[in-house]
């Protein structure tokens, strides 16, 4: 190494590790640095492996800083919280006004906020930047979402247009988000979309094997064959390929072998707690968040399995007879249907931030950059950011038109997979959590007039009505009292 | 006036009002305080009028505080937050070593567990207090959830014992609930809990009324004969009531002009919040919270149900011919083996905190306090509280025998109701979400292993085997194109 790299790459775990490589590939030599030394070792022997890649390591904060051109821009990628504070600490004494920092991480937003000001005072600029398509993505081209210093975005922005995946008609899979962090932000709720498309797919997966009777192999067709249509997704993808996996370990298929516990990592949970903050209905992420915690309580279930047992009925309740081809169909309908609502809710969280906080965030923009290299990249996000096309206003993706037709066309498939799943014992929360959704989004006027009715019977908190302007409060107990006489 | 009073009371809105005359009228001498010191006047003025009991008002917080017997003992009612802040610095400037303030409002529970170390720095003992019961709850007797400082408990635990509500063969409805929040932790999910069985009541109202055709006077017979039975509580009797009452300024029934947007105050948003926190499932709660969210998007409801009609289905999509008879008890099964679920919630997430926290919560001795006074009181609170007496290590209220055994009896009804509901476009999202709760917890094996393996897939997350213990790793990608060339 003669002259100064374009920027540096801190934490070399797996994204950082994968990111840093992508970045070097593209032709902008990178320096890198772990705590950990041999993974600084083990990143050049990579970087080497694959090409005689400019990327050169670092086994000293120092050194790593003063090796990157002015002014300096650097990408953490390490564990959220502490760990991030960390670096930025051990780095920023070797950095110099105007040099960026970048945490690549999955943030919490409020984080990210408090760094960048922090940062501002030492003259430092600071983005956070969500990162989505896991190993592969951050080696061949992930969906960025930089957030916070705009000043510090355009220093890293044609490095960020040539790493993030690219995709035909519609570009790279990177934008400046906005201000503070929104970059964060737009990421947690990607991921509580993540949480929601997984689930849809598991209780379609569910139907299909406990209902249908589909076999592994039958699976890995229909899930083969979804992808070629409005399904098509990274998820549909890898879920068809995972149906096909024999068990290296015994006899049959893997999946079968794989317990049935999720994990989880914290942009869920904060996707779930924000749509309670802002008061945006989120109920089909919400249920996949559930469903990940009674995974989670498998004794408990096999407690549970036997006492219901023994209470007269077992794992399924009954086995209608279906139509394996009709009922493949209607779970198509069924989870293209829910998707919209998954979608629709994580968006209006999104809009609501973006008004709470000022952040002027562009919805469509957003399906753009998650057409490709993130873990939700599916064709149905053309349809999203068409539809914002079409209404930047849009109240509800439910409501613009096409979506509406699409979801008109598959209602009734969809109330049939939900009934068929109810009586069959069977539970499908994501995808009858979506159709209350939209059931109720869809009503003109929902029971609310009792439950209106009841809080201002007990706790005097007044009603509006539908006739006559104003805030009422009724003496109900009284009048109820009165007439009992 | 001559002595001191026994105890005094700040904040002279409904709730503290009724809250001091309870007080006064159980035999304690007792003196209040407001800023704005016409509901001082107010308040005496009521004392007089309902029969001279003995209550003192002041125009200035030092005479106040000076007119109460040591160790002084205030309790605040005033809006949480800021005004809880400012009513303590007005107080305790003039109070002394051992004196106890309590709070009775709807606090954040951390926000006592700050004060009360504060407190403890001058001195000052503190509690908050959880009180339910609306305002004829806290002028006859309602239930209270005092925790914090055990001395200040046992300062104040005649008066408690006498002002809350009495129910033969199980007592006062207060406890010393534990340390710190826990008043206020337990309140909160109380009122989650609250906001679960108002939402299932609008929907067994819904479904009555929409898919059952139930007039009002049938809906008003339909709650009153529910109140004899499994589903007697405090929330069905003033259903029934409210069913019974004539619009005063037209035709027609009242509640039937109210409007269907439903207010809120944070104790549900903070459940919520809570339970995904704590990786507790609370789907019912969470549902009735949407539910509330999507009843405020009045505008909008109208206009997408434009958009829907003019696809081709109206606010109902199907009239099935009903049996209302039948109709009437399925929902009435419905309704209870729903409220087991979102009680099950509650119940779970109250023993995380209390793990948690170190707070070591009696879940039955919870369930007697709610028995009475509060807005959830019911009969059904009585077999909770029997349940945990036979096991006070019960996993979860579907699992006790008794419960387990009214849902098997139950089930079918259950499903019946909510397919009706779903096949009429009719959203039941707290029933629903309850029976999805349901089938969740008592099967053995869920999808998960589906979603566990697309984690691995995409993110080297691992999974556990069925088989062999240990964590695993598969390079799925790899294989699965392996197996494509």
């Amino acid at each position: 190494m003669v002259s100064l790299t374009r920027i540096g790459l801190a934490g070399l775990a797996v994204m950082g590790q994968n990111l840093a490589l992508n970045i070097a590939e593209k032709g902008f030599p990178i320096s890198v640095y772990n705590r950990t030394t041999s993974k600084v070792d083990e990143t050049v022997d990579r970087a080497k492996l694959e090409g005689n890649l400019p990327l050169y390591g670092f086994h000293d904060p120092e050194s790593f800083v003063h090796s990157i051109q002015k002014p300096r821009v650097i990408i953490m990628l390490v564990k959220a919280g502490a760990p991030v504070d960390q670096t930025i600490k051990t780095l920023s004494v070797y950095m110099e006004k105007g040099d960026c920092i970048i945490d690549g991480g999955n943030e919490w937003y409020e984080n990210t906020e408090r760094r960048e000001k922090a940062m501002a005072e030492l003259g430092l600029l600071y983005l956070g930047m969500g990162v989505s398509g896991g190993e592969e993505g951050a080696r061949h081209g992930p969906s960025m979402m930089p957030g916070g210093s705009f000043d510090a975005y355009k220093h890293v922005e044609d490095i960020l247009l040539k790493v993030s995946a690219q995709v035909p008609d519609s570009g790279p899979c990177v934008t400046y988000i906005g201000k503070g962090g929104s970059g964060n932000f737009v990421k947690m709720v990607h991921n509580g979309i993540e949480y929601g498309d997984m689930q849809l797919i598991a209780e379609a997966y569910d139907v299909l094997k406990s209902v249908g009777k589909l076999s592994n192999e039958e699976l890995h067709q229909v899930f083969s064959e979804w992808n070629k249509g409005e399904l098509l997704s990274f998820l549909i993808e890898i879920t068809a390929d995972i149906f096909g996996i024999k068990d290296d370990k015994g006899e049959g298929y893997l999946v079968d072998k794989v317990l049935d516990k999720t994990g989880m990592k914290g942009t869920g949970k904060w996707t779930v707690q924000q749509a309670a903050e802002l008061s945006i209905a989120a109920p089909t992420i919400a249920s996949s968040l559930d469903a990940r915690f009674l995974s989670g309580l498998k004794e408990e279930r096999v407690e549970a399995s036997k006492v219901f047992k023994s209470g007269g009925f077992g794992d399924i309740l009954a086995e209608p007879a279906v139509d394996k081809k009709i009922l493949i169909d209607d779970v198509r309908k069924t989870l293209y249907a829910s998707k919209i609502c998954s979608y629709a809710q994580g968006m209006n969280l999104i809009r609501a931030k973006s008004m709470e906080k000022g952040w002027d965030l562009k919805l469509g923009e957003l399906a753009r950059i998650w057409k490709g290299g993130c873990i939700i990249r599916a064709i149905f996000l053309d349809r999203i950011k068409k539809a914002y096309d079409r209404n930047p206003d849009l109240a509800n993706l439910l409501v613009d038109p096409e979506f509406a037709e699409e979801i008109v066309e598959r209602q009734s498939a969809w109330r049939r997979v939900v009934c068929l799943a109810i009586n069959s014992g069977i539970s499908t929360p994501g995808m009858s959590a979506s159709l209350a959704y939209f059931d109720s989004y869809r009503r003109e006027r929902l029971p609310a007039n009792l439950v209106q009715a009841q809080r201002d019977y007990f706790g005097a908190h007044t009603y509006e009505r539908i006739d006559v302007p104003g805030s009422f409060h009724t003496e109900w107990f009284k009048i109820a009292n009165q007439s009992k006489m």
